[in-house]
């Protein structure tokens, strides 16, 4: 078993060290191209897909918008996206547990987001993998609904560690449920000091305006640089 | 990349194959003593462990139970599941995404269940990787929080394939959501058409009855061979 595990550990960081080369190519691409690439990292269900829909009605009048959507299986989040009217391509990952730089290469050389633009890339539902894999995007955002409970970011501390931002998500169903806010809060700044942290509700909409400016100010930065 | 991929390939059915044989030697253990081995199996956040603890408080007077705990970080759930008065051991991960049988090899070696027992294994929050890992188990039981969205069998098929029964967990929410249950059912049925259902809340105990009654029966099946 050590002799495998040996070589496990070996062909992982030959696994990252090829993907972080790529991640590298991608990363200058979004900059040459002052392309503002999020990364939505989140367990299966934290309603990442409705925050988008709901994002792009929001910003889609102002910004150029793009998507990346990813998932093991099915269309249906791609078509979702469509319907807002904002273009988006679908990565299927099979058996795989999250998008690596690659897969992104590949979906931009098909979606060809515009030049000055936001594109959202959203991850498969996954706390623990896609932590590891650099997409050259300019920063994670991970999205943790409340329904999933106050200990995550001490559970799941690799991802929190990998984000700039955690959005608390469906904070509407925060009456029906026991979810004490300050401690998550404690706990996500606990394994990541500088973490920045916004409360939303994308079906009330509640905080929605607070994420949209943040994004318009991310851009802003890239596009000043 | 590819030579990569081709030794990633080779080296991912190696660690497979020995963990395959590692869980043939947990399987034989488990029938040996009629120890029931159920591999809960969901996304972070889905409740097992609030769904552990009351399913432990309703049998623990009629069955011999213990724990064995998967996070990769954290003794909490392992604590929780103490305070009700069952034995548990927490195994963490680290950065690894899921257990595998040789850690339940050597969990077991500590925790020593009981000949003519239930030993829960709570795997790592993960709707991906575990879904590959055979523990020896009897069977895996995905529980699927009703927050997260019906459509989560059919973006996560190799999980509700790889699972006997599928619990629909925090239905005492039904009336604040927008969630299907019906084609809920239907999207497991269709990547797994023996799935069995069983809807409950384990804060508000509508159906922990069934549940309960679905691990006597199992246990006795166990018993019977």
């Amino acid at each position: 078993m050590s002799d495998t595990n040996d070589r496990l550990v070996q062909l992982e960081i030959d696994v990252l060290a090829e993907n972080d080369k790529q991640a590298a190519k991608n990363r200058q691409y979004f900059e040459e191209n002052s392309i503002l690439a999020l990364n939505l990292v989140s367990s299966p269900g934290s309603g990442k897909t409705t925050l988008l829909c709901e994002t792009i009605n929001k910003l889609k009048s102002s910004l150029n918008l793009a998507v990346i959507e990813g998932d093991q299986q099915t269309l249906n989040d791609a078509e979702r996206i469509r319907s807002t009217g904002c273009r988006a391509i679908q990565v299927n990952t099979g058996e795989g547990c999250h998008l690596d730089a690659s897969m992104i290469d590949g979906a931009c050389r098909q979606l060809k987001p515009q030049p000055h633009s936001v594109l959202f890339i959203e991850n498969v539902g996954n706390l623990v993998c896609p932590a590891a894999f650099d997409l050259g995007e300019d920063c994670k955002v991970a999205v943790l609904s409340i329904t999933e409970g106050e200990d995550k970011p001490i559970k799941y501390p690799y991802m929190f560690q990998a984000s700039r931002l955690m959005i608390l998500n469906k904070i509407d169903l925060l009456p029906y449920l026991n979810f004490d806010i300050n401690k998550c809060v404690e706990y996500a700044k606990r394994v990541n000091p500088d973490i920045e942290v916004i409360q939303l509700s994308a079906t009330s909409s509640e905080g929605m305006q607070q994420w949209c400016d943040w994004i318009s100010n991310r851009f802003k930065q890239i596009n000043k640089k």
